[in-house]
């Protein structure tokens, strides 16, 4: 409030001296500002763009332009929320200021990138790149290149493998890790050292890491592998093994979710739905949801849904589960969101959200689910209460709804 | 510190009236902004004021005072993070901008309030008040009275019993409870409903409820009780009953721990740190922790300390405990913060932190921890790896830590 008082001084000086009083205030006070605990960030992906919403009053507060190919565009932010740190698929690493709205920086941290995280400290990031392979350190207040860390793996011929990564992600104790594609290997980067040393190297944990995720009270890192019939998971406290968990179970029949599909697109690993002790895992090209019991890894239940899944989101508080289905384009199942309940592991509701209908995403309390409809052009909110839609806002090929309350999460 | 920049501003325009623009330009780029998904705001009791905290930096940014009478000020944030609802005990309910540091707005909502809590949706804000009794609910824009809730109990003689109350705490279900503590009741206010009606009165859930919280998973309520030996829990989803969770065990001997000893604050159950599948309990009048398992209430250790526990917290991880002591003025104990490990139960750790060192609270990720200590003007930070000071900042009489991430979490 003093500092009103002082301002409404000044321009009261101004005016008395020489009419700049408007300029002032306005210069001033023009500038809108908000809090960015819980902003809805969308890319919009051949745009190159993102856009940032309110997630209370689902107001479109601007967009940021010129970041690169966003085709599976993702980003992380800096801890106090204010900036988004967005990866492109060709390489180029933004850091944009989510409440001026502007590119503060911009760099080319490789030639096709697939993932980023921040680092525990919010001082660092690490780039996971496809080409040239490897991953790459940048700061976070000027995004200086600090490392290159190459991902090879020496083979018992005495060639180098050189693999493409995915991930990272980053835990508790400020380490990030990431898995290797071709060396099926993971490693583990210490960002607390001097010079960020590799302190971890596990090789064949199976055929093919693919993504990856850090369970929500930080203690267990997980894996998928694109051709391995096990999930890889590692005890963060112990960091002794990657064990398998199996991820077949007895078929009793076969039942329709269960025959193979075309794979449009692979699930996202990250988004794994945990309710209790139940994990709603996506099974890979199959139109079915698989439930697993977190404590011995026992198959509970298939739950078939219409389209094969990409993310499978718990609501917050852990009640239902929301899923989004891919399918051939201009299909029917395209179109569908479905909610599961929890206690009954039944569908319980199906909503034709519109053609490409993906990722949904909800406000960090879970009254508002936000979802891309990317043939429609458009990003959709709905109420989580009543199933309904409450806001349309218009959107170029919408694909990524990430929220920065993610800022404070691990694995993000 | 922004005051006299401001006063250098006018200073400037006052010295060079032709700089009217530069000055302008100035005043506009001088105006320092941040992100709030992770400011650390600190209570300093008897100035009536709050410290607003950079938790990457540590660097404080500033103050916001005329707040009321702080002892025991607790506060919630707007779910974007802007905006601070700061409680005083003398019942004065204070809005504040957490970017531009002012008092935007300020009521009076009760004689003698002691806790407060935001709706699901950010757009209302509840207060629990020991003087009148019962709770106000207000508009989170403008601070408008919306409703009073009397908690008045009608006894078997015809009689009325007005209560105090405490909590309250939001749910998923968008939900507010709050416990009266003379009428030994729980009640469930639906926030959706037009009028916020009473949708649940549980009564004799125990004699004098003091305290509550909510699991970290948003799916269990409990309830602490000043005069009973068990704990109330309360399944969200069932919403049926409020069990009563035996809270005395076999003492073999009597311990020293158990001895009881004065209480000089009684413990904050919403601090109850949970790791896995325990939970770490602070005894009233006893220098322990009890340790539990979740899963069954079945009581695993006793883990003793200097003192007697106030707050009691998971780092984020869930690796380590870290607890202060209370104890009588001027001693030993209440200088004292300690470390339990997770997996062997032990105290690892202690540190002697300063005269009245309470309430550590962790940045949201764990790096560094805050504390208050209070005798010696001081909030100090510690490097959470290193068991290191690494920063102290200078406060009057600092108590209550929160860190704005309380805004995308329930029951806070």
């Amino acid at each position: 409030m003093k500092r009103w008082l002082l301002l409404s001084s000044i321009a009261a000086l101004l005016v008395s001296l020489g009419g700049c009083h408007h300029a002032v205030k306005s210069e001033k006070c023009a500038e809108k500002i908000w809090g960015t605990a819980s902003l809805i960030v969308v890319c919009e992906r051949e745009a190159g763009r993102i856009m940032v919403i309110d997630s209370v009053s689902h107001e479109l507060l601007g967009r940021v332009g010129g970041l690169g190919n966003l085709r599976h565009g993702v980003m992380t932010f800096s801890r106090d929320g204010r900036y988004a740190f967005v990866i492109a698929r060709d390489g180029t690493l933004s850091k944009v200021d989510l409440i001026r709205l502007n590119l503060e920086k911009q760099v080319k941290v490789g030639e096709n990138s697939i993932g980023l995280a921040i680092s525990r400290d919010s001082k660092y990031i690490m780039v996971a790149n496809y080409a040239p392979g490897g991953v790459v350190i940048v700061k976070t207040d000027n995004l200086e290149k600090v490392k290159e860390i190459q991902a090879v793996r020496e083979m018992e011929n005495g060639t180098k493998q050189v693999s493409r990564t995915v991930g990272p992600l980053d835990t508790p104790e400020n380490l990030m890790i990431f898995g290797l594609m071709e060396g099926n290997g993971v490693w583990i980067v210490d960002m607390k050292q001097e010079g960020f040393p590799v302190i971890k190297k596990f090789w064949d944990v199976g055929d093919t890491p693919y993504d990856q995720l850090i369970s929500p009270d930080g203690r267990h890192y997980m894996v998928g592998l694109l051709n391995s019939p096990w999930v890889g998971s590692l005890d963060l406290w112990k960091m002794d093994e990657v064990k398998k968990i199996d991820m077949t179970e007895r078929r009793a029949g076969v039942a329709k979710e269960y025959e193979k599909t075309a794979i449009y697109h692979i699930p996202h690993l990250e988004s794994w739905a945990v309710s209790g002790d139940l994990a709603f895992v996506p099974a890979i090209g199959e139109r079915r949801i698989i439930v697993y019991n977190t404590k011995d890894w026992k198959f509970i239940k298939s739950i078939p849904i219409a389209g094969t899944p990409l993310f499978v989101v718990a609501k917050p508080g852990g009640r239902e589960v929301w899923v989004d289905n891919v399918d051939a384009p201009g299909s029917e199942a395209e179109r569908l969101l479905q909610v599961i309940d929890v206690e009954t592991l039944e569908v319980k509701k199906t909503i034709d959200v519109g053609a490409g209908a993906i990722d949904p995403q909800f406000t960090p309390k879970g009254e508002a689910l936000y979802m891309s409809v990317r043939e429609e052009g458009k990003v959709v909110v709905y109420d989580t209460d009543t199933y309904k839609k409450i806001k349309e806002i218009p959107a170029e090929k919408p694909s990524g709804i990430f929220c920065t309350d993610r800022a404070v999460k691990f694995g993000l």
